[in-house]
């Protein structure tokens, strides 16, 4: 196998732009495909039937618009659908691959815990599927984990209010719930693309000192390892070409999206997923 | 024309839940069929095309269900879906008739006011149709209309955090948005069928005297007017029977729907609103 054609970047909406922009910084030799599924976001709070099959339908779309390697930048996705995906072996998946954002967090985040106590921040969905925990015992079968779903983070956030008081209230109350679960946690991984724009509320409301794991940046170095171990990586010349694809012409994707992406979204283009 | 099979609702989610509760007091001759999108909620954000195509596609689901008359409980489909819907003019919606829950309290909402500065609030999606301002100009043209988005409230409905200090904080920022714009505000319409069960924390938060006014109960009472005077009132004995239709069967819709709806919830029906 060999690694051709732009790698895709799959998100529910616009929140996996930040993790394109940390794999595209590790890997500058490709092309890429970004997709969010805006028309029926937030993923967060569906039943694993219609995640899955909404995360298909992204998947197939990338290959027939010439991917080998779709990242579901995701962690809905990438804990309630990936798995079902990987295992499909349709004859349309040969020498494609569908990596997640999960396991590459799971596989160094016990490296920064001292307690071996990690709390887990995500979705409703996240959390109630049990996937971070699963995959962090893989590679650290000591390791407490300890779990919280902070479903009003995403709202804050896409409404600009994560520097009011109402965000310091719901920052706090998630962070105390996770806490009173275990006063040991010296490590919480922020389990939503979203999450790491809380950074700093986090870091101010916290009296005690954690690492704050984001797996963007992760999946991102991860990538690359796994590219470079297949003997994947392309070669390639000349400028990084990006394409934007949502399902929904929505305002608010061009506007946080630059938010995510630190740059000017342009030439964003409107798809049916399941149509096409 | 004359109304036959149950009587259509139509909402994005649960929301709607409360409206149909409504009519069905008003209309106890009729049996209900109720659709919530859920798979694809909220639609407060999305674009004019989207909400008009999923709505589209439900209002055809209702028809093909044998319901002649569909609401449409969800306000952000009501603002931005229901005219073009009305306008289709399609051979299959002969006899048909669906209707908003905009219109009926457009009609009567002038009649609480003293000042003719009438405040509405509702997703970014109604607010930015200025559907309501429309409509309440038909009926009230001296009427002065101050409208204000209130993204936060429905996450924080859709949590249980109303009772909650941040609850507080975001109901007084988007009323003093509101009151910012005109304090001869003496009438607020609730417009989101979520935000009749904030009524509480909104009247503690304001030190003035105001009139809420949820459409919910204004469409139902329109409803029934609507139906005497076009001779249209079915006879029927025997029990109301409800069916509940959802496009994901995601625990949030049973445990919020029971809430909404202020009885259990059974017999919950996944459908493919796309494909049947």
């Amino acid at each position: 196998m060999n690694t051709k054609g732009p790698i895709g970047i799959f998100d529910s909406g616009y929140g996996g732009l930040t993790i394109l922009k940390a794999i595209a910084r590790q890997l500058p030799e490709y092309d890429y495909l970004y997709l969010g599924d805006n028309a029926r976001a937030p993923y967060g709070n569906r039943s694993y039937e219609t995640v899955y099959q909404y995360t298909l339908e992204a998947v197939e779309w990338f290959f027939r618009n010439d991917c080998s390697l779709v990242i579901l930048a995701c962690n809905t996705a990438s804990a309630k659908a990936l798995r079902s995906i990987q295992q499909q072996n349709l004859p349309a998946y040969n020498d494609k691959r569908v990596l997640g954002v999960i396991r590459p967090t799971a596989e160094i985040v016990g490296n920064f815990s001292h307690t071996g106590h990690i709390g887990v921040l995500g979705t409703t969905g996240t959390v109630k599927s049990g996937s971070y925990n699963i995959e962090i015992h893989k590679f650290f079968p000591e390791a407490t984990v300890y779990q919280q779903a902070c479903p009003m983070w995403v709202p804050i956030i896409e409404n600009g209010e994560q520097d009011s008081t109402g965000a310091d209230y719901f920052v706090k109350e998630y962070i105390d719930n996770l806490l009173q679960q275990s006063p040991d946690i010296d490590t919480i991984l922020l389990g939503c693309t979203h999450y790491p724009l809380l950074k700093q509320v986090i870091y101010d409301i916290m009296d005690k000192q954690v690492a704050l794991i984001d797996p963007g940046a992760e999946t991102a170095k991860h990538t690359k390892r796994y590219l470079i171990e297949k003997n994947m990586l392309s070669e390639k010349a000349g400028e990084q070409q990006y394409r934007f694809f949502v399902s929904d012409l929505s305002q608010s994707f061009v506007r946080m999206g630059s938010l995510f992406l630190q740059r000017e979204l342009d030439g964003i283009e409107k798809i049916d997923i399941e149509k096409y």
